[in-house]
């Protein structure tokens, strides 16, 4: 056995803030005691001091996409890669994203994933299930899925042909997601309308990147995140809506959960610190920015901070899904309907919200809630994740709160020639990150190892019971 | 040094529910260890065992109103009864209300509450001041008692020649309670209307204890709730409404809160639990049940319940103001308006809250947090109140939760001869009672003194920094 | 020249209520003047006494369905059993629906549906479109039909694989309503939700007509009420959605409104004045009540109502598409969803909304503005019909609002052998009906024929200039 | 017997658009014919050749202040002269206000106004009551007043000390109005606060006129139209507020219409045409564009105009009460707060609101419902005022909508020293004023005298029956 302890910090969790020692045995905590109370003088074969630091739960992304397929390129970060620029980032724990193919089981694209996870992340790792094709053999295979731990099936109601699904299909996997607990994942964007409107765009010559912004109407989210909601509502089912971008969306998930109903939403960091500015770079350089939901004018901002404030959002995740800019993104010069869709972030995430703490967006505990503790519950992986308790995997980030960096693809471990976040000055930084008790990141050092992250089955969501 | 265990018990907090054990030093919590681990082999002077048992921070109860005069009566505990009933019930800290008398300072006022208080009781308590006569002296004087740690201060829309403010005042308040931290607590009645309507019933010979119920019209209620929200967006000020019972006042509190304005509602046990049936009881029964803001329509306590679901409403405190039905309720014989407005609860809020979670109104982790940890966190007595922590006052309850029990007066320790939850079964029961460490109630037993209590001066509401 | 005076009257209009006599010269009223001014002193061939009685428009009843082809049979009225039908109740113009067939042109079913009315029509006729094809050269067809005054364009969200059309096709036939003034009628319910759960129901055993009712779930109607206007908001479209059946569509279009969009709603007298009390009624009785959307509960009708009053509701129109009990009705037995879907109704309109002012639903002009004036307005066709003014069409009712009836398939006009309405007492009574000068009802005999009525080319919609 | 033909115009009302000749007998209306039929053949005395005209019902102007004594001072127009440049303006009706003062009785203040009016109007007027001492004396008067044809009384939530009732008189005087049909018109501005916010703004030394704007607050116009809805729905009364200027007490009023509640609003053009720009005037300037509720931003006039289109405004009222720059509004140099409250616009109102019609903000037809009909039915005097229609008094304006003219002090005819719309252009212009069949302005000539117009006596508001 060996011990840990981290001592002199102030450990933060969405919960409290405690001037108090932790304790962990091997890969577990085991206890934490107030700082200088007699409670805390244990022996140790490790001391990590955190004083003048915060002591935080590892960081959760619950929506990354790690060599996924996609436009005929496949996102550059693999799961080696990914996972370690996480744990640089503060992140110990992904759901990444194992896709269906059309016309194959669920069975086969789990597989498929778990083949190119294993024995190669840095850190711990679950699944969420993407449904491309909802029929009566994938809805059965749901329950086996649920079972062995991926509990949570994305839908699309955008990309028609691709991912899309059908009001009907929808329908369909949330009743099934009702009864098997399953939570149903919504990219809600109305895709067959916002097509339409694509093509008018390129037969119009509107073929730079930021037109992409400006055909996925921000009504066109809203009506899709509607209609999504009312289409579980008559499943009886709950609902997460993935990568909140429009004001008005988040409208729409306050009315609902205003009505009691089991509705949830995630926001991306790119939706908080980015805008269509961005996709309107000179050059092609908006093509770095096309994301789908995509940016949205500055002014819905303000409207997403408020929402992670009045907890009608209760996630950021990343939606981690890099291509670099030479090869990839230049794909859809002249047609932005051919620029893969996605940006890095898997590593910036923490910091950007930290500083966000630091803007006076969100409270430190808030930040916690967030970034960890939710996504660990809406995902069942609580309190093994998310948290610092007794009993909690040692998933433990120290954290400087005043060191000061500035975010860049020269220094950034992400597996892209880009950041999005290029000059960005972040007040806040990892210091130290424990993974099940092992330091990976210490300052600026990778001690981790491909293999050391593990697969984690999931419980169903924790925010269902009363 | 003393040195307690309490073992083997689940350590259910507003965060987390932990099988973990709590080492007790003094007054203070100072560890958790996961149960079974060798970090939880601690050496103590005693042990609880709370196998099969919740370990939960005792309640904080924010709204009593112990020998509080009204109506040429007095509220009939006294703090010495007040507070020993409340421990009985796993209660372990009030906020009480001192009150300024009109053409009185607060000093007056909050000097004759301390005097009332201390040496007397059982459990800690802290005062909020209740702002009868606002003028430039008064609100000086708020400055100073935020500094000595009463940092919240109630204004009343009710009771026109009482306790009653003008918007002018109240705005005035309001904004002295914007710049020196102090929180405003409403009661928010649209009282000038409602006596209209009393003065109207009485004449036309409606004055049986119902007509408290009609008079007292939801839409004043929410009429008044809405306008105070609208006073402190004026002023900049944060604003909490106490004792919210109509559905429609909810849906103003809601409003705001989507706005991300600072507003917060409480509601009461008896506006879960009970309805204007029990108002309508034959005889004179009816009285029993008179307080203000009255009991609603059954139909209001599915929004209520929604609510506090929701966060639209954040504490259920009591509103604790027992009146004798002998004797005291009887002032109102033949005219409504003369009934002392209101109910005992002080003892019942635990159980009653707890029997919400078995009937599936709340979670468990919802149960703490309305009933200890936000009342800690909203009146400034974080982290020191409301959880259970390293470096938090040792005020623990051990929550039998299979226990059976059937609340009565003939058994309940309060100082008043009806319960207004007569014969009402209970699964749970608190088992053993710690004040800062000492054990007050063990099982049958009453084991604390008058004066082990002791006054907690308080910070500013801890909800409104980002 | 022919000169009739209609003296002594009620003038009853949206905007007015005067004590006037009128004058028709030929085929157009020419002058009003107050009653026994020497201004009304005219020579006439023909004077009618309307001494007691309103002089009202004659109703336009802005949706019917003659002779539709539907699930294998045919509304049972032609358009010369069902204009007659129309007149005998007051109505002196319909505006009924040409279909276009999947893979066909707009022109060919134009052209099938003028064969079909030429000739036969007992009074005045419009056409609207269905567009059940949506694609470049039907689109390119609208055009040309809203030059000749077929300026209405009705699409579905329910009915897959019958005239259903995407949201894609959707948002094209409403962008090109907004370039050539085409207003688009939406049937909004969301089929392609509404399908799987017919399947289920029928799976399930649940094949009686009440399940016609339980699946096409009100949600689902205020989801696709809520689209089209997000739809259209896209386009930069006006939208006019067919019966309304449910409050929560009612609540989605007076959300758009009160936005200052042009948005419109229309209900039917079946959704007023009966619910899914009917379509439960013992034996195969319900299927005479299946219509979509479906009858509601009772409690809606109050809202639609509201509605009507409010104006979020603007008109009523009958949907009539009658189909025989025995024979068509009957083909659903054992599978509710082979019942032909419609009512008879085009006779009974004005007088139930009559009923509707003698119980307080309604004012009198109101009535007169939906049932006349606004689905002249709406649809081009002010103020030729929909008012009683100088230089409008002499379409003229003498209405008996002391009369009494009792609506009956034995005495009703409409060419099927139930009446949805069977047995219910009115209060009203159309006396005599002229259409353009023609007095085609007088008391109880017919006087009219097949072929006076003329097909009326329409106008842009009235309502989206400023 | 007197004949007048108006020949050749277009006539417009609130409902219709004819090419119809109008022919007036004496004081009435009698007769409208298709223009060019044998109908309109009548031989006449007088002949208005209106071709290329519109013919508009005379203006309805409900809300002004002649010779009102505020603030020390008067409104410096007399009924004389304001009744004169009214008609000038065509307006052929007002409706001003009678006051009771403090102490006095209903009777009192009537008879004053009475006295004032009477031999010196040039066109009609009628009279609400203004209730500034709600008791039980003067709410039995209320009825007596009702029978005289004053149907409509308005309350002050603003003024403390002059006008103000409080919530408690606001409740007794609408259940009064709820029984014997009298409607409760509000000025609703929550005083009591203002006050306060006004006294702070002094003392800091912010005496300029546009510290009006600020301090009379747009969340306590909301607040206040709020808290009036929420008495009249207690009192089970209508309510009609009056001069609405913010866009969030609009809201309030469509929130309420839209539960079908009989709440009305009014707004003025001075809250259309004219923001708090003008109110920050350099030099005193600032002083001419007092008035309560005080002008907003700018943003606010599209919500206003959005309002008057979706009907949850209904009236545009002028509420002149103009004082002299000089001398008058001079009273508040060095103190806002001593600003007379009160702006001219008696003789501007149809021509800006035509000019609205000319910039798209409305119809034509709802310029003349807004600005004609609805007054006149909202306040009992339709239809012989309003509309025009066999039978309406024959109150007429010939007005050419293709005439120039400029808004000017040096060209008006109001008692003031200054125009609030200076220098303004607008197309359109009055013509021919007809009062009662008599001709008072004819082009550029006032052909009327003092004592041509006569009292009103109004019947209750004709929105309420169904």
């Amino acid at each position: 056995m060996t011990r840990t302890v981290i001592r002199g910090g102030l450990v933060v969790t969405a919960a409290e803030e405690l001037n108090a020692d932790v304790l962990i045995e091997d890969e577990r905590i085991v206890a934490l005691a107030a700082a200088g109370s007699s409670a805390a003088e244990w022996t140790a074969d490790r001391v990590i001091d955190a004083t003048g630091m915060y002591v935080i739960p590892g960081g959760v992304d619950a929506h990354t996409h790690m060599e996924l397929p996609f436009g005929g390129t496949s996102a550059s970060d693999t799961f080696e890669t990914g996972t370690r620029a996480a744990a640089w980032g503060g992140t110990t724990t992904i759901v990444d994203f194992a896709v269906q193919s059309v016309g194959a089981s669920l069975r086969e694209g789990l597989d498929a994933w778990h083949a190119k996870a294993e024995g190669n992340c840095a850190i711990d790792y679950g699944f969420h299930m993407i449904l491309a094709d909802v029929n009566d053999a994938s809805l059965k295979e749901m329950d086996l899925l649920v079972g062995e731990g991926v509990t949570s099936f994305k839908l699309f109601m955008a990309y028609p042909g691709v991912f899309y699904s059908d009001d009907g299909k929808i329908l369909r996997a949330m009743q099934r997601g009702a009864d098997n607990g399953g939570l149903i994942m919504m990219h809600a964007e109305n895709g067959i309308a916002i097509d339409v409107l694509v093509e008018q765009a390129l037969a119009a010559g509107k073929t730079d990147p930021r037109y992409h912004g400006e055909v996925r109407r921000e009504l066109l989210e809203a009506e899709a995140t509607h209609r999504a909601i009312k289409l579980a509502q008559v499943a009886g089912s709950p609902l997460y809506v993935v990568h909140v971008s429009a004001a008005s969306a988040v409208a729409e998930i306050a009315g609902a959960r205003d009505a009691g109903l089991p509705v949830f939403g995630e926001t991306c960091p790119q939706y908080l610190f980015l805008s269509t500015d961005n996709l309107a770079e000179p050059g092609f350089e908006g093509a770095k920015y096309v994301c789908s939901t995509p940016l949205r004018p500055k002014e819905h901002q303000a409207e997403l901070w408020k929402g992670l404030r009045t907890n009608d959002l209760q996630v950021v995740s990343t939606d981690h899904c890099p291509f670099c800019f030479v090869g990839q993104k230049e794909l859809g010069r002249g047609d932005f309907s051919k620029i893969p869709n996605g940006l890095p972030g898997v590593e910036n995430r923490m910091d950007l919200l930290h500083q966000a703490v630091v803007d006076g967006h969100l409270t430190r505990r808030r930040w916690i809630e967030i970034a960890c503790a939710t996504p660990a519950r809406m995902f069942g992986l609580y309190p093994k994740k998310g948290t610092i308790a007794p009993g909690a995997d040692a998933d433990v980030v120290v954290y400087d709160p005043n060191a000061e960096q500035t975010i860049s693809a020269e220094t950034h471990h992400m597996n892209v020639d880009y950041s999005a976040y290029e000059g960005r000055r972040i007040t806040g930084k990892v210091r130290t990150v424990l993974s099940r008790g092992t330091v990976v990141i210490d300052g600026d050092n990778y001690l981790g190892r491909a293999g050391h992250g593990r697969y984690q089955p999931r419980a169903t969501c924790q925010y269902l019971d009363r």
